[in-house]
């Protein structure tokens, strides 16, 4: 078969490597349709091998190392299932999945108590091996059956952009970090409108709060390009330019004085930080969803003196997969198809795709690659 | 009357000045019997004027500033009440009381909602003025009624002790500031068995929590003194020295790998907190009481890849006193007198006390004054 395989910092190459293996016990075989390109890859593009295991260190469970086969975010159909599989089992050859590609230990104590997210030895298929030796940007992969959510076939789902799921379940994991249950009434700053902030927004709205729901819902996001999407995906009472516009004061004086009560990072940068804390209530939350290039220093005359409750979020775990294929399913994330700005080939995937977001990432929220030629006609149409 | 009078780092004076005016009608003047050395004291002492305003920026609250009386932590007898005050009011000439000193706006939205610890203008009586130009190192202080918490003069509370209420609310509201309500069963850790640390100690025993209740309690201390005197105080199950021991490792192989349930956090050392972040389990509350002489820079790896809630707890409001002295009263705080390492004459305040807390630190908790002869008579018998 097909494969984007990654060597390393800006080398990535379409090889032909052996098919996976017939699928083990608890496995099926997956006919990729569609991959997503993850903020993670084109860190490992521009910056790695980071996440993905170098020859000396190879991954704890898989014991796989560059060169991996890449992706990790992607959908596609059953083309296999195990020797002897009863006909009357849970899946079928042709079946759409979407399927979570974590690769957790199972035994842990963050596994076994519903932490898996944080799973001391996690790796994702398509960045640390496993796979049968496939990926999302490979043209088959294996995956565990208990990794794969069913989706209808019936034309009620939309096969093309289910692959958003997985950053979705970012954001919905990032709602239960914060230790609020429900956030009726409540004022949400979202710091940063790239993949992470919108699947903050999608998933407040899909759990039914959201702008007009919870309060009021601001985005702080420097870019025009972003901004624009983000204000027409009809989440958010206002998008602040944080260059032009003291967000700190505009969260407070719309809410009386008083500021939000919680702001989810996705920005992960300094400036944005302090905003975010300081729009922060007193005793208010900051949840943390970035990945942090230089440290996260604490400014304690937010911290200390307005007694801030830090929390950081970290990925996905079952129940936050569980959860976002069914809202999917259930039509709760309308509008989200329009965060996939390109579709292209995989075989193009470095110049148009990874190389385009190091360009002008600003113009980009999700791109997404498939092998097919029916695949990408049809979506573009 | 006599004061000890802050100027500024190493500029304390004893001076005569004017007693305070006769009590406003809501409040007291208070004849002081004991006052206590606070690290933010010694903080000022050593490296001030900082708490302590300086003359181009007085105080919010009282407009006041260097030079202060000085003294933020005292009890005493009332001396004078208002003009006209009924002798059947719940305050009476001799009462002993146990002074809250802070000053704080009571009209923000802090304030009028519980958290008057963080009001943005709050000051201490000691630090920032006020009292009627009295404070704790003083003969007479001016104080709020609302600020005086009246003691039993039967005998039954040990007065000369009782100054410890008010670092001991600093532990209490750290307590609170966890987000947890119920200790039992939890492991906790401590870092540093100053006074903070110790009123931490003291408080989840006052709880009904501590030592045998609350799972375990462990304690991180350096020095010999100080961990002589916790373990003295019999409130932890057992003290790590961070210097030879592995604390993290210490604190997962006693709770089955787990790690602890809760740090706090009283060093405020970058070494401390480290152990204590690698000491935590999974999303478990890492809570800084400490004040940061260097950035406090989250160790991603652990918060992060753990998702640690990080918390901060500042100073105390009016229901941890409340708390606290009605506990001190029911003597749920016996042992904590120990705390009690030298007792002196104000005059003899900046060396034999602010400057012995700089040269040996280590060998105190709690430094107390009195101007009275009878007083450190009676106390050191």
């Amino acid at each position: 078969m097909k494969a984007a395989r990654y060597y390393g910092a800006r080398d990535l190459r379409i090889e032909t490597i052996p098919d996976p293996p017939a699928p083990g016990s608890e496995e099926v075989t997956i006919d990729v349709t569609w991959g997503g390109i993850c903020g993670t890859d084109l860190h490992e593009w521009t910056n790695g091998p980071s996440t993905v295991n170098k020859p000396e260190k190879p991954h704890g469970i898989t014991g796989d190392h560059a060169p991996v086969s890449f992706g990790h975010e992607f959908t596609g159909r059953i083309s296999a299932l195990p020797k002897g599989y009863p006909s009357d089992g849970s899946f079928k050859l042709g079946m759409p999945i979407m399927v979570d590609p974590r690769i957790v230990c199972r035994k842990c104590s963050a596994c076994t108590n519903g932490m898996d997210n944080i799973c001391p030895d996690w790796g994702y298929i398509g960045l640390n091996g496993g796979g049968g030796g496939g990926a999302g940007f490979s043209e088959r992969v294996n995956v565990e059956m208990r990794m794969c959510h069913p989706l209808p076939d019936d034309g009620s789902v939309d096969l093309d952009s289910v692959v958003l799921c997985q950053p979705l379940t970012v954001g919905r994991h990032a709602l239960g970090s914060s230790g609020l249950r429900d956030y009726t009434g409540l004022n949400v700053l979202v710091l940063g409108g790239g993949p992470v902030g919108l699947a903050v927004l999608l998933n407040l709205r899909a759990k039914g709060f959201g702008m007009g729901l919870s309060g009021s819902v601001f985005v702080s996001e420097p870019t025009a390009k972003r901004s624009e999407m983000t204000r027409g995906l009809r989440l958010s009472d206002d998008i602040f330019n944080p260059m032009t516009t003291n967000v700190a004061e505009e969260c407070r004086s719309r809410t009386n004085g008083v500021g939000v009560d919680v702001v989810f990072d996705s920005a992960g940068a300094e400036g944005a930080m302090l905003a975010g804390m300081e729009s922060l209530k007193l005793r208010g939350t900051y949840v943390n969803i970035a990945g942090w290039k230089k440290p996260f220093q604490i400014p304690m005359q937010y911290a200390m003196f307005r007694e801030i409750i830090i929390r950081f979020s970290l990925g996905n775990n079952d129940n936050d997969y569980r959860e976002v294929v069914e809202d999917f399913i259930a039509g709760k994330f309308k509008g989200a198809e329009t965060l996939i700005t390109r579709r292209l080939f995989v075989e193009d995937l470095a110049e148009q795709g990874l190389e385009e977001l190091v360009r002008n990432k600003d113009d980009h929220v999700k791109i997404v690659a498939t092998w097919r030629k029916d695949m990408l006609e049809r979506a573009t149409l």
